[in-house]
């Protein structure tokens, strides 16, 4: 696969400055024919997007350098690597984005709805989605855009807790939970909310509790744990897509929160959504993205919908029960039949090792695939039985392994978190590193 | 001027779809053309830009709708959409940007850099735009970006407030200050800092002093008034740019935060940045971006970097100091022209109307321009002197006009901001009504 490791450097530099050499010739023909095109037939900036290939290049970042053999692996963020190789094949060219100079600079998207900053192509192509999945309901659920699933997961906090001189609002989740919840929930000080631990621990009448389903860090399916009082749940639901858990029904929480990062791996875009019940609550949460960042980038809210609709897309040109080998325009098969690969080396790694154990297989049926299928999560959660390995994060470090520790999640240190969607590279070396602890 | 009505509606959407069909026959020839010599030549992604128009687009918002003689005239917001006419332009076409499905997927842009979301070619062409204008020294500083210059303000309060359990820290801006100040400072009732009001009235030894210059709203220059105690000062110099004022000198100061909204009309784009001289400081701006949304949307930095780079080629092509009548290429001469006329244009309603005071023109020396100009401020600072009329941005509302009442910026309510960056029709509707005032 070529993944991402083109642009880092090393020999591979020299190869691509000749190849950009051949691009920039042809590319200059195509312009004059273009701009000739342009000015005989319309007046228009459609011709730009070729031309602008014998402009010089903003050359955009490729990442995390590429690894070697004895590089450090750095698995700690769920960096969405492991999807480039999708969108390098037939179904990416199709999510190319082409953005003129003149293109969208108000501030405004639809100054007369309730989110006014989405861009109305966005949340169609969220809608068609959703139904194409049947991950969740949208229908009668207003969209909103966010910088990322986590400026929507803070908007919501500030939706949900009481006006006036209240008491902070207590956020929960159950352990092990999603190690930013809590830095992210405290980190301005907020007398309108504050993080308060561990739900199953929590006994107070009034809360917000997060369930993330399928669960970060461990992959398990999660409800709310706490029913009693005036508490109201936030479904994150950034990894309930059918690469990573059978789709079981379509979810019709009030409030629930998805991003691109971990559905189609555009992680470098920022963007999420989020599908919300209550008018109100959806008002003041689109109140909190106006006043935090005054709404989001309509460059990553049409990329986006550019990339969904070509997911969607793909699947009406190939349906999701036809020809099981052609993943080239079909996101969800890719990106599943990479997880099944993965997982099947990183237990046979855990195997070998003897060391180690995961989180048992969960079967179920998937409406999406219409079979019974595993969950094959988008991080391992991985413990270690070996004696004196307290600090597993630590262990692993000495291993040029960088993880995330279970401390962090509200459970102990002979537990990390391991990010599954790196790219093909890293995670190699990380299995055989993997295989020979023990 | 072409501006943004276009793809509004009513007529004008028969004729533009009558327009389509016509360059999408075109495009299938460019396409099928470029498919072949892509095929021939190399094997990768280039030709998808030319492709992608056989296949149906996601179209974008064009932002407000259009006005018409009767129509409410919104001048509330600081919405640029006076630069639209420069980007529909020759140097419009150079800042066309075209993103593959598979570029800039991951998270980080330089995971070893301090702004480790920071794309290069941004950093690099903000500090080339820098040197082009003067306007600030970059030199020996940090480039942080930002979801605006508003996200920017949040990181430096952040930065600034003293960990550990200690009273929230002061907040101060002299009256009239940007509206937005209180409002985003106590939104989330941050025990690390709280909004304390006129710095004029302020005492205390421990602040942040936010000095916006030239001001917003009122178009004066500013230097911090608080010399006193353990205070620091945030310089929010999103309007130091020569079409709105002369540049005296290149600031210096310890933070400055600037927007390609107000420099470039980009504000769909969400993107500023912030040139910051101590390191420690802007790691913890750095952190704040990063538990706030994690990073900034790369779309948008990838296409900031191509139109700050389209107007500093632009001045690379045609100097500052040439052709005074060609501003096609030069974008600050273009957005004075602008300016100066649409003032001109203001002074002289004012004059028809009678009840109404702007401020004095403020004239100096600009290094950029090499001459002595006169400053001509995004905003109008307008003030009624009518008898009964004590609250201003009422009366303009019954009269169609939305503006932002001196109330919001700490002033009295006989003034209002008015935005002078709306599109060329808006602007002249609002004109034509404000002479018949009386």
């Amino acid at each position: 696969m070529g993944s991402k490791d083109g642009g880092g450097g090393g020999g591979g530099m020299a190869a691509q400055a000749g190849r950009l050499g051949v691009v920039a010739s042809v590319a200059f023909n195509l312009a004059a024919l273009a701009f000739y095109l342009r000015r005989r037939y319309f007046g228009g900036d459609d011709a730009a997007a070729v031309r602008k290939k014998a402009e010089a290049e903003v050359a955009p970042s490729s990442g995390k350098p590429p690894v070697t053999k004895d590089s450090i692996i750095n698995l700690d963020h769920g960096d969405p690597t492991m999807y480039e190789a999708f969108w390098r094949g037939g179904a990416g060219e199709r999510a190319t984005i082409v953005i003129p100079g003149w293109q969208t600079m108000s501030y405004f998207s639809d100054v007369g709805s309730l989110c006014w900053f989405l861009e109305p192509g966005l949340e169609r192509e969220v809608r068609r989605l959703h139904r194409l999945v049947g991950n969740a309901v949208a229908d009668g659920y207003h969209v909103l855009v966010g910088t990322g699933s986590t400026q929507l997961f803070q908007a919501a906090l500030y939706a949900l807790s009481p006006p006036g001189p209240s008491a902070p609002m207590n956020v929960v989740s159950p352990a092990p939970y999603y190690s930013s919840y809590p830095a992210v929930t405290d980190f301005l000080k907020s007398g309108l909310y504050r993080w308060a631990g561990d739900a199953k621990m929590f006994d107070g009448d009034t809360y917000v509790e997060l369930v993330c389903s399928p669960s970060n860090p461990d992959g398990g399916i999660r409800e709310a744990v706490l029913k009693s009082g005036d508490g109201v749940a936030v479904h994150d639901l950034a990894y309930y897509w059918p690469q990573y858990t059978p789709i079981t029904s379509a979810a019709a929480h009030d409030i629930m929160l998805f991003t691109v990062s971990k559905c189609t791996g555009h992680a470098g875009t920022r963007l999420g959504w989020a599908l919300v019940k209550d008018r109100a609550v959806a008002q003041k949460m689109s109140k909190f993205i106006e006043l935090n960042t005054i709404g989001v980038s309509k460059d990553s809210q049409l990329r986006a919908a550019k990339i969904l609709k070509a997911i969607t897309d793909g699947y009406d040109r190939a349906p999701a029960a036809g020809d099981d080998d052609d993943d080239s325009s079909r996101l969800f098969h890719f990106a599943r039949r990479k997880m099944v690969s993965r997982w099947a080396k990183l237990r046979a790694a855990v195997a070998a090792s003897g060391i180690f154990t995961l989180p048992d297989e969960l079967p179920g049926h998937c409406t999406f695939a219409n079979e019974t299928v595993s969950a094959y999560p988008p991080f391992a959660w991985l413990r270690c039985g070996k004696e004196g390995v307290d600090d597993l994060e630590g262990y692993l470090r000495e291993r040029k392994i960088i993880s995330r520790g279970g401390g962090k999640f509200g459970a102990d240190g002979r537990v990390v978190r391991i990010s599954m969607l790196d790219t093909d590279e890293a995670f190699a070396i990380f299995v055989d590193r993997l295989a020979a602890m023990n």
